[in-house]
């Protein structure tokens, strides 16, 4: 059990990814030994020290068992920046702290991997690096979110922004498996994202993946519209990346603005700073995602946590354990069983149809 | 000038539509010989009566002017209901409230019309009925939302949603025309919403608008990411259909929700119930869209209004001024002068390249 962590990824690199790593181990989420992380060797020594944390180098060729209560270091050079084209990182940056985490799962020595880097530049690296799971064609990003009723389950927020139907069923596979293992939910509810209720409804897309889904074991509710997202009706929420991305950050932005909204007009009622400040981070909170540790790439062979580039400390633990937790709870072992039967009951409808 | 106003539309039929038509008239807005009230004759006069204000028939034939300070009524017998498939409402409903609405202004005898009826059949029945504008294949709807410096606009949320490229390039031209001629925007600044802020970023619809947006005479910023949506970046925000619905109905559940969130978290910080109501309803009219008077289908021959299917007087009255400003500022002309300059803008283009 080791999780790589990408120090450099993100807008606050290192000392942040660090910082966030120290956080998860003071929260007992996880122990040193099993944080591996992945960035320049003396820069994240020197950080170490100033902490006055234990720590050793760590190599693919001698491995990593060598000591309990201290941080491995995997020595990477390169850094896979914000605008960095996907393909041309991973053609010209074979030594960048995001391949080299992905590198370690790949070998075996670790099972999951945390980055906030450039989503399209970790999809390419997972894709690229890693097998993918039988029967899944396209992984997808799943993202968890507070919503009226507690937690539900938005993909593909951004891996597959061209997706076919059958990749949107696969999403809503993977996405009830995780609302299953991750949220407890017995028969989790799948909804389709679709700009009406009634069946039929929506583009080209949205009409075979509705079949496709009356098709499927799934708990299949239809669509679901814009406005229902956030209000419990649905477990998990199936949609093309390019909406899901659309979905995600206008969420975030609207949030913001509602927020300064909501200040704005509590300061005219009188409200005082005081009490005001309390009861905004009390909302935001339960607004913010990070809290649910980010988003997890599914169907390919390993645990990918991906954060969102402005993440803190606090962030980056939640990441941390929620990798733990995924990977404690077998999502990828279990999702990869879920694919196979549903492949097998759709090979039935088509010899049957 | 006169405008159609569809009774019949909406969950609150035709008590709501009613009152929104006094409403807009106590406001000093409009005169009620300007508010062609088309639904079932009897209902609206026993309604009318019941408030003691004047009203007298109004028919194709003989024409309406009949006399100030009264309201037309157009009878129409036939309901299109929320549920009705726009093609089967056109064929199977030749009285129906929407489509003698339309045929008023056909005939010439409104210049504008308001529904908050099923949006694919208030689309289909303007296309069908209406001319298009010279050079606009197929007409968006734009809305204008409060963001946090002041109002934007976005175009298409959901009349076309399998948009092509040339679409789109129209929705900007006619959103900043809007935006310029409504919101008083010297030179707006139009974004293509996207998934990334780069440029060649998207699918392939979105990377065809920019090559396409980039050539036109646009105020043209780029792509704009989600969270950027509500944060004063554009004045006008082109999109796809599917997508542009999905957000704006996104748009009103998050809202919801947050602010259920901000009601709890306000009680638990002690903010009293009457100091919270106060707040509570100041942010709901900065949030409600339908203070902009709803939506507006561009493209065709004549000011189309649609409104939210759950639209009370208020909203209907916003929607009727809106409507009379629209017809006022001469919004369908200025539009048609400024695609005409677009395509040969465009043809220009095509000639040297």
């Amino acid at each position: 059990m080791r999780i790589a962590l990408d120090t450099m990824g993100g807008d606050n690199a290192p000392e942040e990814t660090l910082a966030g790593a120290l956080c998860a181990v003071e929260k007992g989420w996880l122990k040193p030994e099993e944080i591996l992380l992945v960035g320049p060797l003396e820069r994240i020594q020197d950080w170490l020290d100033s902490k006055g944390v234990d720590h050793h180098v760590f190599t693919f060729e001698e491995g990593g068992e060598k000591g309990e209560g201290r941080f491995p270091i995997l020595n990477a050079d390169q850094i896979v920046k914000m605008d960095d084209s996907p393909v041309q990182a991973l053609r010209q940056k074979p030594r960048s702290s995001l391949r080299l985490g992905f590198e370690s799962i790949r070998r075996g020595f670790a099972g999951a991997m945390v980055s906030a880097g450039n989503t399209g530049a970790v999809v390419a690296h997972a894709v690229t690096l890693l097998k993918s799971l039988k029967g899944v064609k396209r992984p997808g990003i799943a993202v968890t979110i507070e919503g009226e009723a507690g937690p539900f389950t938005v993909i593909d927020v951004g891996a597959n922004i061209q997706p076919k139907p059958t990749h949107l069923l696969h999403y809503g596979v993977m996405g009830a498996c995780l609302s299953h293992e991750a949220h407890g939910v017995a028969h989790p509810r799948v909804g389709l994202l679709n700009i009406g209720g009634e069946a039929g409804k929506g583009n080209v897309l949205a009409k075979e993946v509705q079949q496709l889904f009356s098709e499927s074991d799934l708990n299949f509710k239809g669509n679901i519209e814009g406005q229902d997202v956030f209000l419990g009706v649905c477990d998990v929420i199936v949609t093309e990346g390019f909406v899901g991305n659309v979905l995600l950050k206008l969420s975030e932005g609207l949030s913001t603005h509602l927020l300064h909204v909501v200040e704005e007009e509590l300061a005219k009622a009188g409200v005082t700073k005081e009490t005001m400040k309390e009861a905004l981070s009390a909302i935001w909170r339960r607004v913010d995602y990070s809290e649910y540790g980010g988003a997890l790439l599914l169907g390919i062979e390993g645990v990918v946590t991906i954060c969102h580039g402005r993440s803190e400390r606090r962030a980056f633990s939640n990441a941390l354990g929620l990798a733990k937790r995924a990977t404690e709870q077998e999502i990828v072992r279990k999702i990869t069983e879920r694919i196979a039967t549903t492949s097998e009951h759709s090979s039935g409808k088509e010899i049957s149809s």
